[in-house]
């Protein structure tokens, strides 16, 4: 079944790149493109739009490669020129080594296309780390010169936790080639002669996880995969517009929105752990509180894989009430109203 | 759930020592060990037995260690004098890393307390790869003096594959932390925070398989530990006593024979190849060939984890009648009655 999943997953990437499913979460496929692809000195350009950008960039050193961080102030997401300016002043980068959504602030990088171009022009490697957001947006692998890949499986595929993505281009190959992968269980190489030879994994695969990929990949084609991004989509516009109706003052800056992780501040006077505490406990909804120094700031909600109609104006409504409960100033039914003028047609 | 978890995890290395079940097959843990506590230059002292003593020495080359070898001849497994004789020799030996059961051939160190004894005179780690074994044999981890141990969820634990277990006694977090861990993924400071600060993993877990093997601990407490070792030592000693009264050779010596993988020899004029083809197309009985050179030479079954009469009964009767099938001389029936002997009391 392993080739067979493979195609599935070139599939939901839109590649002919290899893939490969691996036995760690997300981040072990970080690991895997870093340890495999950058070499000591070797020069990668991180946006940094949050803690998943942050410890992208970290990650890069631990394999001697030396970052050249570009910081985004929170909220907003990087864009192209920013990146390019970068490429313009550096000599011989390697790669761009981009978060394409930023769980952590609730942001997308919305120029992603033009970035893959910017660094195809520069010779560099596009290496983008769509944990968070595959199956949930936009993400083409090949039309958008993404080298390397990386995804998991219980995001926006709605898969169970506990197996990764990776996809690697031609050009990517020749970077890894450069040099012993600074890995044993994540050795790509490896990876690739199993496959060509043996049609298996080199170590042993969460094999319950694969057939769970294999079935969730299977719905989403059966759902199409276009409409299963675009109900997403829906989905996020239904969320935005509810929390606007609440009154509620949104994270993110209106360019960089992700369509998968809405973050929203929590109104004046609202504690978000009180709140976050009182919605699961009474409402038996659950959302995310922020990252650092956003803890006690934001609450985010999650829009990832398959969530309908009925999921929005369950979580709206509880939320609504919660605040109504904690005395905050909410005008009742304004967000369902409000989420429901793009729910209707779902 | 998941200090529970650890917990039983820890009851069934009979360690009071920090442990944790990682997100990836037990090579993963191999990798989490070295690329945590080998820094450059340092001397890892490691028996090589067969294909996954071999792996183990390549790995420690992967940080920048130094791997001594200890060159074992096919079927046999190191003796602790061979160790002490290198710790000996050399100086500032970090760790003996050693493959509790070579999986290879079949072959089980049977002088490992004796070993532990040893490095921990001459205050080198005592490092054990108990993957194919935990659970199958004994191992008390404090017992025996071994500083780090790694195992997986899918030999004789029983449970699905896809998650891993290391354990670090106080001797081994010392060596960690001499410098920061040559990894991201498996960077085990950051387990041990995460699990002292939010009682959770730091990265996305196998949730499915976390839950799957904690009820597989569960199910061995139940039938006890100690029992569940003792049938596997039993079950070994009626596969052994049948091969022989079938006449075919043991590939393991004597005193390194594994109770949890068996190898034997092919008889005479038989192919491996076939013999294993037909034995499952036709008696639906799946038994491995061997590794590398030992490819044509031997065959191996499994005794792991839940492995009842029934079972010995059912491979050795379907080997017996494979054997014959193919135009061997073996005398039918024997193989069964040999097993039997030790099986009446299972």
């Amino acid at each position: 079944m392993y080739p067979r999943l493979l195609e599935k997953v070139k599939k939901v990437l839109q590649t002919k790149s290899d893939v490969f499913v691996l036995t760690s979460s997300g981040t072990g496929a970080v690991e895997a493109a870093l340890s495999n692809i950058v070499k000591p000195g070797d020069k990668v350009i991180v946006p940094v739009a949050g803690e998943f950008g942050s410890r992208l960039a970290d990650s890069v050193e631990i394999y001697g490669g030396k970052a050249l961080r570009i910081q985004v102030e929170p909220g907003d997401s990087p864009t192209a020129a920013q990146v390019e300016e970068v490429l313009d002043r550096e000599k011989d980068v390697l790669a761009v080594a981009v978060v394409y959504n930023e769980t952590s602030t609730g942001t997308t990088v919305r120029e992603l296309e033009k970035m893959g171009e910017i660094a195809k022009k520069y010779g560099a490697l596009f290496i983008v780390d769509a944990i968070s957001i595959l199956g949930g947006d936009w993400l083409p692998v090949d039309e958008w010169n993404v080298d390397v890949c990386i995804a998991a499986s219980q995001k926006c595929l709605a898969a169970p936790p506990g197996v990764s993505i990776i996809s690697l281009s031609e050009d990517a190959w020749k970077a890894v080639k450069r040099g012993r992968p600074a890995t044993l269980y994540f050795d790509l190489p490896r990876y690739k002669k199993y496959l060509e030879e043996r049609k298996e994994t080199p170590f042993t695969p969460a094999l319950p996880l694969f057939f769970a990929l294999d079935e969730a990949l299977n719905m989403i084609f059966e759902y199409g995969l276009e409409n299963w991004i675009r109900r997403q989509e829906t989905t996020a516009k239904a969320f935005y517009s509810a929390f606007q109706a609440m009154g509620l003052k949104l994270f993110a800056k209106e360019r960089a929105r992700s369509n998968v992780v809405i973050a929203v501040y929590a109104p004046e006077g609202i504690e978000v752990g009180k709140f976050r505490e009182h919605l699961r406990v009474k409402y038996s909804v659950v959302v995310a509180g922020g990252f650092g120094e956003l803890k006690n700031v934001i609450f985010r909600v999650g829009n990832m894989g398959a969530v309908t109609a009925r999921e929005v104006v369950t979580t709206v409504s509880s939320i609504e009430s919660t605040l109504a409960d904690l005395g905050a100033q909410v005008p009742l039914g304004e967000g369902v109203k409000a989420a429901w003028q793009y729910l209707k047609d779902l």
